[in-house]
């Protein structure tokens, strides 16, 4: 009796998708203010009353859940923390400008160890262009959590939301897909390996790329502009922070669409094809390109009148098309079968 | 010898004060957009190319150091997050806009518990005027860490910096000080007694007022509608969130001034008082006011011009005032002694 009234009314975070719990949380919530252009749901804000429009996101990373000390040095933590929250201005074809940076850490941290932390922030500002422009340090009871808030600019008129894709058109993602996930795996391989025999020295040999990919991702401000010398604006656009599923999903939900990605286009690095075949458990590489995450490339839609500026572009590959409202999100396999997109974002793991 | 290389180059962070620790961490950033005013080192940063500048500060509450489950409704705690974040706007003379809050929660937290959290959020952007534009919610290993970055704005001939100050202005402070300080001891004092005897009921009556102003702040917008009604724009303003000896002086030190603040000026509530007469280790209300903190009042220097048009606002005090460069920060007792200030966030734990 004591147990079921504990439990009356108690709802598991873990049993509802993030979708569905920020919806809820969110409820009853108002704009009142004209210079909110674009408020919860897309990967940025939009602010501003002029054409110019202020950009504006932030991104978490909580240690044992985002990054693991034990393989993640600080300079690529805290240039990493930048690139992710960088990422969400890309994803709204803006220019970041500025970061503010929080850190509450616990008394195991050294200031030597805050400035190796701050040493990869400024990195990644100086590789983009951005200003450091605030931000907190403070204590945490146990470990170390990161709360980035990343502001950029884009003209009103040229910023892609993800509800903006229609029927027919294109679907295209930059780079490779599934690469930073597999160089997860490596890492927690050797992890397991390490802990069972502290002598043993990690094998990291041949998999630089997928370790970068997981460990130091770039946010893609190459593509953003590499659209705009061409003079191509998406219709819609996201990143791919946590799998191609997940992105495409939030792209067909706002833009009141379903889509359909060709398995044999998805753009797959053989480095990742290579830690699947190594893996205990048979992985599949289109799994880890579909629900792996962490990859930070940009999922984005175009008219097909931009087929031809889009095909001489090595780095954007089309991989499927915009279908109509009411059908869902498919991937079609070589062999001609459908297999719809899951996320967990849109599914809670008891689902 | 093993013990002495593990401390080799080694600096605990509570070595340092804030203010050294965040100049050494943040050394070697060099700002390169046109569009950022102001970075580092103020209570919010200042960005815009136009005359109307937007401001943006973010502030971090860690479960366990900024604020204790055992007596903080979830509710009180949204309000607080956004209302502490708005201070800081506040404190530059600007109007809040927008807010962006980050949430991580450990399992241990439910649905229901976020909702909570949320009204208490929606609240305070009711109660201002603020929109809610995004943010995160994502697991932590072990309690919750709450960020909340604020947005606002101001003309640019009317922001308030922490630099401003000039010889012979007064110095005044909005509201009352110690009080919010005085409100955690009395809160503490009953987790002791409830934790040794928890069939005890907690005895607040009396204290409703100094509960109040730790569990739930109020940003002093207030305060800054009055000074704008009446033509003041103070030369060098603060937010007194660590105490009024902190800010103080951050004022001195960011307008290259000394100060005097009179102890028989320092607005103290009766309650505060009556709390630190009732507490067994003899506290000084003037204590709690110069170092207890999280009063979230306003300190703020003005030309003597405006002092007529000070003088009639009940809720502003006149405490002291500005003295020159290479002067230090001083409390003048009724005894007429001067007692320096010290601050936390200038002198590390150690020193």
């Amino acid at each position: 009796m004591e147990q079921l009234q504990y439990h009356e009314g108690r709802t598991e975070i873990s049993q509802m998708g993030k979708v569905a719990l920020i919806e809820r949380i969110t409820d009853g919530f108002r704009n009142v203010n004209t210079s909110t252009v674009c408020s919860i749901g897309d990967d940025a804000a939009v602010l501003g009353e002029g054409p110019r429009k202020t950009l504006v996101s932030t991104q978490t990373l909580v240690e044992g859940v985002h990054f693991d000390m034990m393989y993640t040095p600080l300079k690529h933590l805290g240039y990493k923390a930048v690139a992710v929250a960088v990422s969400n201005i890309a994803a709204m074809n803006g220019t970041p400008r500025q970061v503010l940076l929080s850190v509450a850490v616990s008394n195991r941290y050294s200031v030597e160890a805050l400035e190796e932390l701050y040493a990869g922030v400024r990195l990644c500002c100086n590789r983009y262009d951005i200003d450091l422009v605030g931000g907190e340090t403070s204590s945490s009871c146990a470990g170390m959590v990161l709360t980035v808030t990343a502001l950029g600019e884009a003209e009103a008129d040229r910023i892609t939301y993800r509800s903006g894709a229609s029927l027919h058109d294109l679907l295209c993602v930059s780079g490779d897909l599934g690469s930073a996930y597999a160089g997860l795996l490596v890492l927690e391989r050797e992890k397991v390996t390490y802990q069972a025999n502290p002598s043993f020295q990690p094998d990291l040999e041949g998999f630089d790329y997928v370790l970068e990919r997981f460990l130091k991702p770039e946010p893609r401000m190459d593509i953003v502009e590499l659209l705009r010398k061409h003079d191509v604006v998406p219709t819609a656009m996201t990143d791919v922070s946590a799998g191609l599923a997940d992105s495409a999903l939030h792209i067909c939900r706002a833009s009141r669409c379903g889509c359909e990605v060709y398995e044999e286009r998805l753009p797959i690095d053989y480095q990742t094809s290579r830690v699947c075949s190594e893996m205990s458990k048979n992985m599949m590489p289109v799994s880890c390109a579909l629900n792996g995450g962490h990859d930070y490339e940009l999922l984005f839609a175009i008219n097909q009148k931009d087929y031809d500026k889009i095909k001489t572009m090595s780095e954007v590959h089309i991989i499927g098309h915009i279908t109509e409202e009411g059908m869902p999100a498919v991937m079609v396999t070589p062999q001609n079968t459908t297999i719809e997109l899951r996320a967990q974002s849109f599914q809670g793991l008891d689902e």
